[in-house]
């Protein structure tokens, strides 16, 4: 949708030399692509009757706005999206049957300890509900993978996650956790709590002048890979949240929602090691075969530092 | 241009969500933006076939690009297309005759000494070729207006500007001249350069993948306003700089070029108070009526502070 405006030979004129169209050097696709998201936004001025005022407003948000982009951008369904798209690409190719990929966010923090089988995720500082979540990572075709990786990590009982909330101690509820010869996967955590935006931040500012909120459901986020099979991004949503379908980042999805038992029996709670009832989620991850051996691997992202 | 993606009812689903159309809350007029403006961005993605990895590239670079947000919109024609389209609105209302608007940029800093009829810019530091630039302030009908503000800022014989660049003194280079009696302006100061966009910065960066480059012919840049008239933003072009019509920004227009005069005649430079060759500009400023209070204001926008 162009108005007369941005049709006119001059703004067309002024639309190639902006994007570079009309020089030799420079990226080919990179010069068409900023001529047509200029050319889109140039539209939505003139469509909107944006003032010179509301620009440079809006470009002073965005100045602003710039450390929450990681936030903007799921609030605007942008990862959503990709997945929606990564989705479409796959079934077009034939793949089927993998857990169902979902947005990764931009809380996970790169380097967290290793071990294999089971682990504990907490420091024991959280004197939250415990959870203990535990299944196995399998091929499609439903055999166990050993030596799989569950790169998982989560919110604490507040919603805030370590390396972002100073109070906790590094690589709180952050792990990777190798799956063993049976392809099992387990951990001790405690039950992560769902969480908002920054209060008064430019994501709330923006989701509030539109009518909405900044809430996510309780989850928690997992990278899953193993040799010869496609790297997964994915989440699990802990059903019963009053936000499970209202997600502000739409990350929400069927087969992703796992059921949360509790677990009060004072025998069961014995046999946990525990002393108090804790919630147990069983989940188990497929993986599909991966064709090109970059399929493996976390697609590169800037991710916060590990410091 | 939607693609089958964008227009099937899940992604139309995810729009009405993301801007906030299927809630009660919120401003009507920004949810439809914000629909129309994120559809653009997904079509794109879509289109270009734009992968995650390259998404989150582009969020990086918008972050780190955000202190230059005020560079890259010139850069990409936004500031020069609000202007062809506020000259468009005033050609519909019989607005004529005044002196082109062009763009403000960046670096306008509020607040310079005010003086009348005469000013001197510079405070002497700069050693390179004197200018003296003269005229008038007239009403559209050629009456000259006693008492309007010819709000002058320019770069220095290197490129730079006070306040930007801290090896200049305060307001160097920038003042705010009252017109005489007769509507007569004049000021000496230093022929200011043409600079280029920070080495290494966002813009440079960004312009050179599309193969263009980030230099700016040398100008002058004003605000003149006056009672009962409308406020103009505009810039003057030194005529013979090398990229007089190949402007970063966009902003060089017809009637804004001004021919320099250079005096090397010893009267000439004895009756000046100078001692060496200097360049003359004359120049008139035309002001239109204005027909509601709010346009003889200059436009909202935030700016740097005059500290």
């Amino acid at each position: 949708m162009t108005s007369a405006l941005v049709q006119s030979p001059d703004i067309q004129k002024l639309l190639d030399q902006v994007s570079g169209l009309n020089r030799a050097d420079g990226d080919e696709r990179l010069k068409r692509l900023v001529r047509h998201v200029v050319e889109g936004l140039y539209s939505a001025i003139d469509a909107f009757d944006v003032t010179p005022e509301e620009f440079w407003r809006l470009v002073s948000f965005l100045q602003a706005a710039a450390p929450e982009f990681g936030l903007i951008a799921p609030g605007l369904g942008f990862d959503h999206f990709l997945d929606l798209r990564m989705d479409l690409v796959d079934k077009a190719a034939g793949v089927e049957g993998g857990t169902p990929r979902t947005i990764e966010g931009p809380l996970y923090v790169p380097g967290a300890p290793v071990t294999t089988g089971k682990a504990r995720l907490d420091d024991g500082a959280d004197k939250g509900e415990t959870l203990i979540m535990a299944g196995r990572v399998l091929s499609s075709d439903g055999r166990p993978i050993a030596g799989a990786v569950v790169d998982v990590w989560h919110a604490n009982s507040m919603g805030a996650y370590s390396h972002f909330d100073q109070t906790q101690s590094p690589y709180n509820n952050r792990r990777r956790i190798k799956t063993d010869s049976d392809g099992c996967y387990e951990f001790q955590s405690v039950l992560p709590a769902g969480y908002a935006v920054p209060a008064q931040g430019a994501t709330e500012r923006l989701l509030g002048q539109v009518g909405r909120h900044g809430q996510r459901p309780a989850h928690i986020h997992f990278f899953v890979s193993a040799d010869g099979h496609r790297h997964l991004t994915t989440q699990i949503n802990i059903d019963g949240d009053p936000y499970l379908y209202d997600d502000f980042a739409y990350a929400t999805r069927e087969g992703l929602i796992a059921p949360v038992r509790r677990e009060a029996e004072p025998e069961q709670i014995r046999n946990a090691g525990l002393n108090a009832p804790y919630s147990k989620i069983d989940f188990d991850f497929v993986l599909t075969p991966a064709v090109r051996e970059d399929e493996t691997r976390l697609p590169s992202r800037p991710r916060v530092d590990h410091v």
